[in-house]
């Protein structure tokens, strides 16, 4: 830690900043980290990688940063760049994450990536999904990064891999009924995503003229989000949750909202489900359960790290429908890869979290 | 009829036109059907009413038209307008349409009504989902427009109830499985709409900051298109179908993506789902089916009179997910009724009907 | 010409139909293309090609074109193709087209070129703005396709370069006023298109997360299309007129809306103006002046052939502006294309192309 | 001011904020107020009104606020609101300020007035523009509020007229042009402007289906801003500058691209104006100058307060280019707003204001 202030707890201004580097900078999920760490009182951003842009000042890939961050891309070195930080956000594609996080964590480095490569406990289903893992010996020491799932494990990891946008939107809105053993049969997700969720990319059916005035599911029952649920789902309710995954392309940038169907058990009622939501979820900083037969939009949480979720029972189908909203850059990426930093650093876990939605 | 021609069939240039008429023509769905009446060789359009903008030329306030249809629109007096055509559309508000389809009848016009009025055939259930009906006598004489559906009757009928947007989509999609018997269970419709949808309005949810950006679910569960998707279903299955129907406001224009879950019979495959698609839609001309796993986007229709049908069956879930793309304003109104109007009038089914999509 | 009908005029339907090739059939030109020409009664499609998709059927490409167009897309083999065709439209990107050309013409094809390749009659301009030119020899050959300037010799051509989109919605609103010599001094277009513009492209700075809730200029004084009005308004006027030509990208798919600039003489009046317009355009199938003060929007001409021309002298400022609005897919490319096709094929002018703007 | 802390500077935490009022909080500009005000240290938020939401809390009329602002909206009552606030915000509606602003000042408030009503020194151009004035002899102490034109008496004053969005977007780029009289003849503002600058307003011309996939010109040459751009400027320059202004609506909510055309003195050139320009801005916080040729984006500063100016001087045209972009509900009135509080009460001009914008 760049000793600034030396004993006692010290201000704000005075106390130590902890030396942070963001590797892939320049992705959606990177650049959003810079716009957030940017107000964070209590670390330093010391390093920015990028292959593509190296050489270049992060400014010149996001004027928006111009004369707020100006700071120099270099390509991935860890050596190099390794006296330089202390705690690093991998924000690398998928199937890249792997070849460079085995060396960040011998280096002593304490990891959020933002990758899918440490998401999945079990190799076999990393295999099924992506290609067969290269570091599959660090999948058990992996945290998945569901802050309020498993706040505890990610106060503790050296490695916390960040969730899919697509289950954070849904694994807030289902783990309180799995925990309270409510629910059974398949649970159908049904969620449609801003644009960005797809990165910075050169695709041309992510081309405007392609993806303007249109809407579509793609991958249908098959997209590699579904495994990542049906974890975290089947660990909470002691049972293999299946999960029917459709994911929708919405013609905006920023957004997810979930729709979800299930079947519960006969006795619940709507008040009985808001006690349940409201006992998980009272005191967090960053979901916000609305009143029964109320339901967010994604414009009320975007550009912040908030979850919205509602719900109704419907009781003469007797399915729940669980709606919720969240930033897909956001607390589905680089905010809850914050918030999860803020638990492994001991900082506030809210810390340069709290914003309100950029409305509209 | 207007007599142009005399003997004979005559070329389509001397046969006579049907004149027709289009009352409340400027909203949406009116003036989609200027449009497509426009080029149709065997009606003339005689009659345009309005009345917020009795007086003014169409073309005034869709500037789109002129050159094209510069007809002044009427305020209704259908004793006055009555001579000047044969066949007429009404693109009324709810609840406003049932006060001029009896005086229409009596007059002894055959009719398209595009609003809610007379879709349900149980006088009860409108009144439950809108108000009490003021000419229920009319309701069983009504034919449920779904032109695939209901094609003898409605060559036949003097009134047809033009379907909603969000029930033509589901309900293509739809018709077939539950004719073969052979689903069970409640079915799943998360739908999404483009805005134009909500008609013309001044409604500050729906205007353009509110909406861009932005993604919602609306009248979850409580929708009005629901009774009368359950209606149509259950009269093909012979029992009461139960639909959970929740549909969502895209930030584009036009388009339905209807995303339908199902639970089918054991023996169901996507080889004997796509036969049993093939035999009902073989010979539509305006329904297309989609090889197993490959699903429809909003922009392969828009602009035409299209219904793109994909359909997935995932064995280990043991459900069925329908995809159906259409236009709202014109399979989901304006396309549909006038597709109505050639059965209803004798003329090819297709005729003014078939153009692709306006891509991109 | 395939010989369908043989003596006297015959009806449309037995009257032989031009067999037309579409080369860079999957471009948004050449899908347009395909769009009006599935309408054109008098023609028929008898080649499409592609080099990045040949193979395919078109329909793969375009869904759309499902049911309604779903040949087969050949590599560029004129001479395979050659007797497949009498009229070719080369929609093939700038510097590619000339490769081509040359050769078609020998065929005794007659050709509209979609591309920048012949507008500029002089080698040394072209070579500027683009590169040293292959067939400059062709260049005094190619007539400059803006059909309401260049009926006569468009009518006689074999070869026609049909305008670029910007120049096509700039010079329909200044070629009037060049020609009564009304104007003096530089020419300011300040132009704004949609995203279509740019073609089917997998560019990062295209693709929907960059393009949407964004507004830029580019190329600002610095643009193609720069030399292609000042060529045409320099010999309109008789000498030569400095354009300063400003484009920006709109979030919208398409459409192209210019605002100029101009000093004109004393003497002009809003009344004069508009006579003068009146005298330039009242026969005009596609042009049309709105009344002083009143100004044209994009969607008035989405889908269609038209341009809308708006204006207004500010007498206080002694300048004029002069607003066009365009589809640029339309009266931009393919529509116009299809109207010279029309007059070199001595078919009505405006045989598939009076349909009314898509809207909403 | 709400005594905390009492000797000396203390710390933030422990020192006094201001107690501010934001009337007309519901607006686009008033909600904006709230995010930006949420996270400066040194004001308490203490009163927020709405006429047409009294009684209601905030985050009801925006979710996006709940848990973060949930006041509950007064009616405007000066007498009773008034011990309960030092610093007071008006946005309310153009021709309604007028009516509360003088209770205001004779209350001992310091207003920015987000309205028209106090931008226009002399009462006969308001009464032109807008209505005759009702409270004139307030019109000599307001002082406009373009922080970096007005820096020193903003500082004094009690009373400042917020500039309009267009105003602040243009005046930025040609102030230091005229300031150092390189500039003759009219200056022609081509203005883009985001939906959001019409307000929340339920106008059909607003409606999503209306303005998405359109693009348009309005008020063309008789837009209210006009006459605020001629007073600052003229003032600059010591001559009556005319100003033609022609503003377009783009299909996004938020964002300001104003396309400027001037001409300059011979002896001008881009690397003078360079320094020009650097001499004006070269230290402030807000105004970030592009090399030349280089050109900003409306997305570099989405959500944030700063303008970005680019330009390129067409040397054979003889004509000045300079483009600007601005955030209209930040630093075209929320954010500028604030910049100006910061200055009347002696705080640091950019408290809570230096945020990079929201990408993408």
């Amino acid at each position: 830690m760049k000793s600034v202030a030396t004993t006692g707890k010290g201000s704000l201004e005075t106390r130590a900043r902890v030396p942070v580097a963001v590797l892939g900078a320049t992705g959606y999920a990177g650049v959003e980290l810079l716009r957030i760490l940017g107000r964070h009182p209590r670390v330093e951003l010391s390093v920015v990688s990028s292959q593509q842009f190296a050489g270049k000042s992060i400014s010149e890939v996001y004027p928006s940063l111009a004369g707020k961050c100006d700071m120099v891309l270099e390509p991935i070195d860890i050596a190099k760049m390794s006296p330089r930080f202390e705690f690093v956000f991998t924000a690398l594609p998928h199937e890249t994450s792997m070849d460079v996080v085995p060396a960040l964590l011998k280096e002593g480095k304490r990891v959020v990536d933002l990758s899918a490569d440490f998401r999945l406990h079990d190799p076999e289903i990393y295999a099924r999904w992506y290609r067969p893992h290269k570091a599959a010996d660090l999948l058990p020491k992996a945290v998945y990064g569901l802050t309020e799932l498993h706040r505890n494990e990610i106060a503790r990891a050296s490695l916390v891999a960040n969730p899919g946008c697509y289950p954070t939107g849904a694994l807030l809105g289902l783990a309180p009924l799995f925990a309270a053993k409510l629910v059974h049969g398949a649970v159908l997700v049904d969620a449609k995503s801003g644009v960005t969720g797809a990165g910075r990319t050169g695709a041309v059916e992510l081309s405007y003229s392609e993806v303007n005035e249109n809407f579509k599911a793609y991958q249908v029952g098959i997209h590699r989000h579904a495994p990542e649920i049906e974890q975290e789902l089947s660990a909470i309710a002691d049972w293999p949750v299946p999960v029917l995954f459709v994911p929708h392309l919405v013609p905006m940038n920023r957004g997810i909202l979930s729709t979800m169907y299930l079947e519960v058990d006969e006795g619940a009622t709507e008040k009985t489900l808001a006690g349940l939501y409201r006992d998980a979820y009272g005191k967090e900083a960053f979901v916000r359960i609305l009143p029964p037969g109320c339901f967010p939009e994604t414009k009320d949480v975007r550009g912040s790290n908030d979850c919205a979720v509602g719900f109704r029972l419907d009781a003469r189908l007797k399915r729940l429908v669980v709606i919720t909203a969240i930033d897909n850059l956001v607390k589905g990426a680089a905010g809850q890869a914050v918030q999860n930093m803020n638990l492994m650093c001991g900082f506030p876990e809210a810390e340069a979290l709290v914003t309100p939605a950029l409305v509209p």
